[in-house]
């Protein structure tokens, strides 16, 4: 029998998922919940049902596991300790600094209904952060470096969106170069944030906007572009959704440390991701860890878990078996 | 209280591991078992102690976890499985193919006994396999790639050193890095042998030896370098010592998949050792290990485990706490 997944939220995310699902076999899409009207939402899973939030309950013997793919801002802090309460839930709250507060939540809510909730599941928090984990406790002794990009930063292209005169917008964050090749070389840089990203901006004006002033506005808006290199291309609309309409992001996790008895030995350790589809790939993990929910929740494991709490096994469809034949 | 450990075999893994259990203080060495006369054996850390293997039992309730150094050919499937009756252990049990085998011994010995073993670990197998594992589980649809070097096969080094007229070897893998930019660029290109890796061998000759002889004889031989592209370079001893007395190794673990209703979209994954000390690396990620025997055992749980059954937080001195706090 397959993994009867819900999806609660349409969005990129949402989408993400119930492609993932379909690559799949061992899982299937039974239901999206959607806070529009139902009939206004078109999805590609045709065996799937669409149902309005507020029906989620009902379907509370017939899903498995419910994805939460709200936004971490408003939606999850209250939809994952909700909904941990009805269903096995995953989500990938990345808002790192309320972690823990959300850890709580959703440990509370799950363990009084008997039901397991992983989050903040995806690549950052998620896979980077499983590498930053392994790493450190291979290397006691070293240094961590996260370089992002190049990619599409949501959030710095809506700052771009907010300004008066620009039409459209897309910002790409991108590692520099040197400073990963700094690191590679062992050379244990202590990098600013200006040496460690630089920022690329597509803008599409509107009509009769002060390119001037906007160029300098966005130079020097504090937190999102006055600490870095800032690059910014004025172009027009239908290029914009040409050559920017994807999605693309990826990064790099590097920790170099050193062994031996008088530590002369120096080691990198570098986890790399490439993504054209940044929901795609974060929807990808999510459905691994559906997986392990599931089948934690079978065990009868109750309460809230991150990546660090489940063994790598609970994801794969493989049994131990066929895992230590044909991948150790 | 510290973990106790001990340590049978005392080459360069066993000194590995001694020097990493320095770098980790919520554990110390207790005793190194030798099958040398233990007064010709001389250990760097002040407080262990050297004895000889055969009274390894009476320290039972005296360390907490045995880390086996053996090799993987006769040692290790008879020591593991024996010391697993008395002790939690960790082995790096590294011979693929036999693999389940080695899990069924150490299982049985280990589940009669009440104790916990964990198997294959360090890089390849161990640190390669899982992020083969977490990859194949993201992406379902994609091909995998791993690449070793560049760096110190000991295996092949031997075979030269096996040769007449051959007085002493090294042996360096070296992948191929137009392949690794294909794999990288998302050409996911199918890749012979010769494709992959070239082997670069430096060779110091006795006296009087036939060195175009011992050229062909290298690049002839089966299994090992016929069908490579491989380098002959011959060298002084000295030379050999002074420039090539280290046992760097690395290598690359590559998962290039697609994602998307029409699987429009491509991601690569890249994981990345560059390793001074080969043996040195290794036993860090087995001292990271005995910690997850240490506890695991404490929990109550027996029986053989790999990499894969392993959640990442029982390898971190840190609490749940502290890495959601620090490192999700």
């Amino acid at each position: 029998m397959s993994i009867r997944i819900g999806i609660l939220g349409y969005g990129n995310l949402g989408r993400g998922v119930e492609c993932a699902i379909r690559q799949n076999p061992d899982m299937e899409l039974a239901v999206v919940f959607t806070r529009r009207n139902p009939e206004d939402v078109r999805i590609l899973t045709e065996t799937a049902k669409v149902c309005r939030v507020s029906e989620a309950e009902q379907w509370k013997d017939n899903i498995d596991v419910l994805i939460l793919c709200g936004g971490s801002a408003t939606d999850l802090p209250v939809q994952t300790p909700k909904y941990a309460s009805l269903f096995n839930v995953v989500d990938s709250f990345d808002t790192h600094a309320r972690i823990p507060e959300h850890f709580a939540n959703v440990d509370e809510a799950a363990k009084q209904a008997g039901k397991l909730g992983i989050i903040s599941v995806g690549w950052d928090p998620g896979m980077f952060s499983l590498n930053r984990m392994y790493a450190n406790a291979i290397l006691p002794e070293g240094s961590d470096y996260t370089f992002w990009g190049k990619g599409v930063s949501q959030g710095h292209s809506d700052a771009l969106r907010r300004i008066e005169g620009v039409k459209n917008a897309k910002q790409y964050t991108i590692p520099v170069e040197s400073a990963l090749e700094a690191v590679r070389a062992g050379e244990n840089p202590v990098l600013t944030t200006r040496q460690k990203h630089t920022r690329e901006c597509f803008v599409v004006l509107e009509e009769g906007a002060d390119a001037a002033r906007i160029e300098k506005e966005i130079k020097e808006m504090p937190n999102y572009f006055a600490d870095y290199d800032t690059t910014v291309h004025f172009i027009s609309e239908e290029e914009l959704l040409t050559q920017h309409g994807g999605i693309p992001h990826g990064g790099f996790v590097l920790r170099s440390g050193v062994t031996g008895w008088n530590r002369e030995n120096r080691h990198l350790i570098e986890y790399r991701l490439k993504l054209d589809s940044n929901p795609e790939f974060t929807s990808s993990v999510i459905v691994a860890y559906a997986r392990a929910a599931y089948r934690l929740a079978k065990e009868g494991q109750t309460g809230c878990r991150t990546v660090f709490d489940i063994a790598p096994a609970y994801l794969s469809p493989k049994t131990g078996e066929e895992l230590r034949a044909t991948m150790l």
